[in-house]
């Protein structure tokens, strides 16, 4: 482990920032108010972690009020762990409650307001039944829900300095992990034994979860980078891919690993040269003035050179914080302007040779001088185990 | 690892049940189809299995139509995958697209349809944004949406043979992880290494992951069941309780294990005694015939000879399988009659001494003769480490 002095949870001062910030953000736009329901944005406002979302029975709420503590609306069986975060005002039912989960609740907390943000936009989801959103709705026929989406996402994209120093340190935790992986990765070892070494080394180094892995390993390249692991053995000529998402106090680091099985053949050593030029391209141009489109621009062109279909990703990588991935996305649909503090992963990929594809990633942070690097920047060629 | 023959997926056969079962009570119910977007739902009817739903960024979209193989309208990035599965009609686009994330493909494909399942109510969420939701029913003005909750969440109680297999298999790597707690949980061990040494042995037992660990340890007992772990050592006259949530192929055990640390204090014993009693009750009573509350009302009526608070978990045991937690609920408003082959959780909770609560947890599956155990039973007195 490298950064051992590192401490968990953030000072009160910082919910207050986050809140205070939000709150200048609705006063511009008009909103009474935003109701939250989703992890990341729970987690943001209050500081709440736990692994209890992993159960999809109970909905949770947090309300951001024009001025003052954001309002939990929580089922009982979190009370006790919400108490110990800064807010004040915490509201409690016996969840599950199938006829009433925090509807009426909700509904006594809302009368008194006129325009509520919710977000309903792009990457988000509607943590709560559907229907009890009708019922919500129906209930409050006089409020007008807004979509905010873009405030919200707009303030978690910069992050704060303690929140970097938690990603640089579980990034640093990913780099060491990655490092050991020539230490069980070998011909002849089942992918899956690879997946769960690499987990149990990510742990050993001071993970506290190694919830993401995704990888491939097969003759020359692989086709595909979401699969989860086989049994099939690590064969001499294989290109191993292993992608993770680690976590440590709720923050993430999200990049990945090429490496070759005894022999490198050249189709994968040339796409691995255009992705690692690709990524120095993203890094250098990682600076505030550049939008993300920029970085999509300047990844795609290097890129083209090899392959100019342009994938089947759909984006040249994306925010990183609290979520595995969030806002904003290096694609051509994404102007979103840079700006110093945003944590980004740069991930291009192409495709070669026969359904063949690659995939770089590496996670850095915008400052005034362009990307700095919070993963250890892969070989400049693709290494042979 | 205790059963080493087990092999992952399923046949096609299963897809083909479990999708014709669908599709008798879709024909009953008047449904011209279900629109699925949730990951254990897609996984149930296709067996699309992939850790890239942790990336909040892409809608997934299952339809099963009134005859013939589910359609997956999906993103790119998962076609390759999904090409392994037992689907014919693979439609996809180049997702992130904010401006038409799969909703013209679902428009295309609805168009046809007078009446629509989608699940919207308990225990569910719209795992697309609220916005494009609001944008497919406006593109679709003649469709009638019907919640079909109870439909999909009726058939996936209920687990098939094959199923019920896989939770054995992690519910058996459960069991030896917690058998191997003494060898490196005891006073003066920080908990949060506790937690991070357990995980490394359910991955080293054979789980593929480790996602779901709380737990607490504080003396004479915990206060409260689903917080992440401090850094505090454990220390002499603890109660230590540990709740995880193991995968294999896509499948989840849940179960937790209590021990004193050193010595155990009277009243922690005797809050031990009546949660075994309640659990032991509730898997005798596990049989078809018997209702959830019923199992909620043998369970309680043991609890409450130490404490009649009635509890703030909301619930004393649910369903398992895909999810940690799902359909049914041990609890006085769920009247759901317990079949053959229901998997389940018995997870009776009580309160005790000032503010202290245990959860005692096993899992089984109903036959005629009562619950069978999954777990291995926990042991008839509080264990002393």
């Amino acid at each position: 482990m490298t950064l051992t002095s590192i401490s968990r949870g953030f000072p009160e001062a910082e919910f207050v920032a986050r809140t205070a910030r939000a709150q200048t953000s609705m006063a511009h736009v008009g909103l009474d108010g935003i109701l939250l329901m989703t992890e990341a944005e729970v987690q943001y406002f209050t500081g709440f972690q736990t692994l209890f979302w992993q159960s999809p029975t109970r909905p949770w709420f947090v309300y951001i009020p024009a001025s003052g503590k954001p309002i939990a609306i929580i089922p009982e069986i979190g009370a006790s762990l919400m108490q110990r975060s800064w807010l004040d005002d915490i509201r409690t039912w016996a969840a599950p409650a199938p006829d009433d989960d925090g509807i009426s609740l909700l509904t006594d907390l809302l009368l008194s307001q006129s325009v509520v943000g919710v977000m309903k936009g792009h990457e988000t989801q509607l943590r709560m039944p559907l229907g009890d959103w009708e019922r919500l709705m129906a209930a409050l026929p006089a409020l007008e829900f807004k979509d905010a989406t873009g405030l919200v996402q707009g303030l978690r994209m910069v992050k704060s300095e303690a929140e970097i120093e938690k990603i640089e340190h579980i990034c640093a935790i990913g780099s060491e992990t990655f490092a050991q992986v020539p230490q069980f990765a070998r011909a002849g070892v089942p992918l899956d034994d690879v997946f769960r070494e690499f987990r149990r080394e990510a742990l050993a180094q001071g993970a506290d979860g190694a919830p993401y892995l995704v990888g491939a390993s097969s003759q020359g390249g692989y086709a595909d980078v979401i699969s989860p692991p086989d049994t099939t053995p690590l064969t001499h000529g294989d290109v191993l891919m292993l992608d993770t998402g680690l976590v440590w106090d709720g923050y993430h680091c999200d990049f990945d690993r090429n490496w070759a099985i005894g022999k490198a053949h050249d189709a994968a050593k040339q796409a691995y040269d255009v992705l690692w030029r690709a990524t120095q391209a993203g890094i250098e141009a990682a600076r505030p003035g550049n939008t993300c489109r920029d970085l999509f621009d300047v990844m795609s062109r290097i890129i083209a050179t090899l392959d100019d279909s342009g994938g089947d990703i759909g984006r040249l990588g994306h925010g990183l914080g609290l979520q595995l991935t969030e806002q904003p996305s290096h694609a051509a649909f994404d102007t979103t302007q840079l700006t110093e503090n945003m944590v980004l992963t740069l991930e291009p990929s192409l495709s070669y040779g026969d359904g063949l594809m690659m995939v770089h990633e590496e996670n850095i942070v915008v400052t005034q001088q362009g990307g700095r690097l919070l993963s250890t920047r892969a070989a400049v060629e693709l290494p042979v185990i």
